[in-house]
Order: C-alpha cells, then structure tokens, then sequence
C-alpha cells in the first residue's frame, strides 16, 4: 500500500477509500509514523507553506498536493525532485458567488438598510440600481472569471470578458477581449469586477487612468487581490463620490482602522472572506480523490505547477 | 388617430411612437384634453388606483393597463365594460435579484461585515455557508419563481419548486411540487424563498408548523407580502436563534420602530425595495410597447384580468 498524508481526520473522513492507498494524518509538525513509507503530502490548509521543510523526515515523497490555489511561498522550499500540485479550481464557486454577493449587496445599497434595521427604521422607497440591465466587465477570465460569468448570466446582463490576451469566447461569452482593450471598454462599462491573480503584470493594473476611464457612477468589485488596485487612487475615486467599490481584498490587508476607505461613500467592504465558506471542503474533498485515484492508478495527475 | 394617455412625459419618451396611436400626459388627476376621444389610459404607477374615478371624464375608454401587477384596488371602480390589463412580470427581474441578495447577504452575514466597516474594523476569518451546495425551496412558481430558479441554478444548488399544485417541471426544475408535500419537503431543504402571491389560500401560509418543520439554521427568504408569514410565529424561531430570515416584506409594514423582528438574531430586512429598481421602467415601457401595439393592430391582448 502507498502512503498518503492528510492534514487532519475530518480530510480522510471527506475524501474517503482510495484504492491502493492508505491514508494517514500527518499536520507536517513532527515526524509521522512510517516516515520512510509516505509518497503523497496534503500538507494543512492554512500555514502549511511554512511547513514544507518537514518533508526532509519523508524522503521518499514523491508529491505534494496543495489545498491552495497559491503555491509560490511553497515551490522554493520543495526538495529536489518532488512533484507540486495546487488546488486551483477549490474556490471558484465560494470566490464567485461572493463577488455576485458584493455586486447585488452595493447596487441595492444594502449597508444603508442595515444600518437603519439597527435604528428599527424603516426607509422610504427609493429607487436602486438593478444588476438587470447593467453591462458587467468581468477582468480576468480563468476559471473563477468563468464560474462569475455563468452566475451573472441569468440576471440579464451585458457581460464582457478581459484576460491577459484576446481570444475566442466560449458557451458563455461570444470572445474574450485583450487587456490592451480596456480603454476602450472600460467607459462603456457599469461594474467592473476584478479576478486577475496579483503577478507583476497586474500590480496596480487598476491604476488612477483605468478608474478614470469608468464612467460615473461605475462600481468597482474586487475579490483578486488587493495588490491589483492603486489604493491611493481609489480611495480619491470613491471619496469624491464619483465611483462606487465594492472590496473583499484591499492594499494593506488588514486594512487599519484609520484607513479612509473604510468611510468613503459607496465603499463596501469584506475582510477578505471570498473562499472562506462551506464551499471549501466538497471542492476541495473531490479534487483529492480524483488526484489520489489517478495517483493509485498511475494515471496523469491535474494541476502540477 | 386612436388617443392613449401614459401618465408623464418619460412613459411617452420610454415607450416611443406606436403606429396607429397618438400618445398624450394624462396623470387622472382632473379633465384630459380632447377626453372623448381616449379609448386607452394607462394610470399613475403610484397611487393609481385611487384615481380610476377620473375615468367619467372620458367615456369611450375600451382598455385600462396598469403599470402594477396588483389590480385588485381598480377592478371595484372600474366603469363596466373597460377591459382591465395589468403588468404582470414587469417585476419579475428586479425582485428575483433583490431575492437572490438578500439570501446571499444573509448566508455570507454581511449585516455583521458592515457593521464592523463602520468601526474600521477587519474581522478575523471565519467560515460562513456557501449558497453553493444549498438546498434552496422557492414557493411560489410563477413568472417571478422561475426568475428567481433561473438565477440560483448556476450557484451549483439544488433547487425545488413549489405551487398551488403538482405539475410537471420546464427547462429549470424536473418537477413543481405541490403545497401539500410541504410537510415532507421543509425538513429537507436549507433556504426557502417565498413568492407566492397574498390571498385567501397563502395568508399565513408560513406558520408555527411550517417553519417548526424547517431544519435548525434554515433560511425563511420572504420577497412576496409580509402576510404570508405568521409574524409572531416567526420571531419565536428566529429570536432562539433556530433559524434565520430575510425579509423585504414584513406584517406589519412598516414595520414598528420597536418591532422584535428588527433585532432578532440572524434577521435582516430591507423595506419592501423589491420592485423599486431600474430594471421596471424598461420592462414597463417594453409592455406597453407590446400591449399598444397589440391594441391599434386589433390583435389579442396580454395580462387582461
């Protein structure tokens, strides 16, 4: 039998008999039992890239399988020779319904009913934005930009893709738009929602000319990074009241308790909570007994990196 | 030249030039000009249905169509032989959006992000429920419950649909269910979506039994008239903590400043904004568009009641 490693019992309870494999705990906080005999490590969810140097007690570890997307702080304490896998993929439904969440909850103007709930009053009718109708930019079309398109879809929207490079669309979109179009798109556009990964081409990518070009009154989501906004620049944007921005990750994070966006108007804010839902665990459960399956069974694995 | 009134100039301006039809202001609220010769009025949106009396001013009127779904109020007045059309599914994308937020916002607890936003305050991360994976029972399965249906499919739930009576399903769920396979349903489902419209049948529909019968930590999502629900009934469960709603309609409404429903525990409120967005006055002037154009070509008219 080969010798797998998870992160805890409730992981073994999810991901069920593989066949061909045995499944033990191990946190990579010590030394397992029958070190020599690991092949595969699921190292633990949160904190397990500072773990990594824990594999020096299994040397015959032949994979390390990921429960994030996120893999960079992982990759250079690998030794030498093992094969790395991210969980990419695990968050996209939590991390999509959330933007939908944020672009509904700040088009309503949930925030000020809730604040009056909490005064028991209860406001006049006053007319909202409708999602229905908007034309939605959505930046970054990977997997997660895909599972956003999909859930705005039914709400009778105009949605255009933006990725990296223009391509051909898919069942959702007619084509994808390069980001060298977002000056053109950018001011025919009501919401933009932003799910590129934080990489040196995308840092800062929403700088004050791109937030220039929005039209009034435009709402920006954000549940990438915070890192691809120009904080600075959104922070003038919104306090002018001229734009509208709807946050779950800013720049610094967390973001400190004088910060101006925390008060700008129109500003809503989610402390960084888009894959932090019962969403996780299935996903993530599935995606480990299919990769175990393959393993066992010899068969390409997904998302090596 | 056939005469309609709209009652503004921006219902002229939205609805455009029909064939066959001149367009004039007419608010009901004193004599039209030229008032023998209006064959169709169209009456204020708010408050319309207190004017119908104004008809006697024009007595070759053949059609009213209101710009409301609700025409119970104007029925009683209405001159005899007028046909009376109303506007169903004008709100049938601003309330199944506004239905989606509000189960989304709760299941995420925004209430309590924001709260804390107000405070400059970043919440340390904790796992809320995922509308993904939800068992989500929408009752109610008319134009509004397949909106609603439609948007919740792609958020990878499982929906059930409810009616006055069992029916076979369309495009979006296999089967409707009937009223009275409630009882063995609720206990199965997470999130429950009411829209079914007040009458005799559905007042109190939602009572001590039917929400006895939803599992602990359930979701009552209410978007169709606060009386559909037992209102004291309802603060019993939600003020244990057992389970959870969120409601744009109450009973009564407005709702009291001292209400126990503002501060229970896992209730949000919004204050009846379902259909007040501006995704209506497009629907809208689509009908009319529709139903005038019908009119001066002499062919069958919709949503006469």
């Amino acid at each position: 039998m080969t010798l797998v490693t998870l992160p805890g019992q409730e992981w073994i309870d999810a991901v069920g008999a593989v066949p061909g494999l045995e499944l033990a705990v191990w946190e990579l906080d010590g030394v397992p039992e029958r070190a020599e005999e690991v092949r595969v490590v699921v190292p633990p969810y949160v904190g397990g890239g500072a773990r990594i140097p824990a594999l020096r007690h299994t040397p015959g570890v032949d994979l390390v399988q990921l429960l994030t997307a996120g893999y960079e702080d992982v990759q250079s304490a690998l030794p030498e020779g093992v094969r790395l896998a991210n969980a990419a993929g695990v968050h996209d439904a939590s991390t999509a319904e959330l933007a939908l969440a944020l672009t509904l909850a700040s088009l309503r103007d949930f925030p000020e009913f809730f604040a009056a709930q909490r005064e028991g009053r209860w406001l006049p009718t006053t007319i909202h934005p409708a999602l229905a109708d908007r034309r939605v930019l959505v930046l970054g079309y990977g997997s997660i930009g895909r599972a956003i398109a999909a859930r705005l879809l039914p709400f009778e929207v105009q949605v255009t893709a933006v990725a990296s490079r223009a391509r051909t669309g898919d069942a959702l979109v007619p084509s994808v738009h390069g980001v060298e179009e977002l000056p053109d798109l950018l001011p025919r556009h009501d919401v933009v929602i932003v799910v590129v990964p934080l990489s040196e081409r995308t840092a800062q990518l929403v700088d004050e000319d791109f937030l220039a070009a929005m039209p009034d009154g435009g709402l920006l989501v954000n549940v990438a990074r915070g890192g691809v906004v120009d904080t600075a620049a959104l922070v003038r944007h919104t306090a002018s009241g001229r734009l509208r921005a709807a946050l779950d990750v800013t720049d610094p994070e967390p973001l400190p308790e004088d910060h101006p966006l925390w008060g700008a108007p129109g500003v809503l804010i989610t402390p960084h909570v888009g894959g932090a839902s019962t969403a996780f665990m299935p996903r993530a459960a599935r995606l480990l007994r299919e990769q175990l399956g393959a393993y066992a069974a010899g068969r390409p694995l997904r998302n090596l990196v």
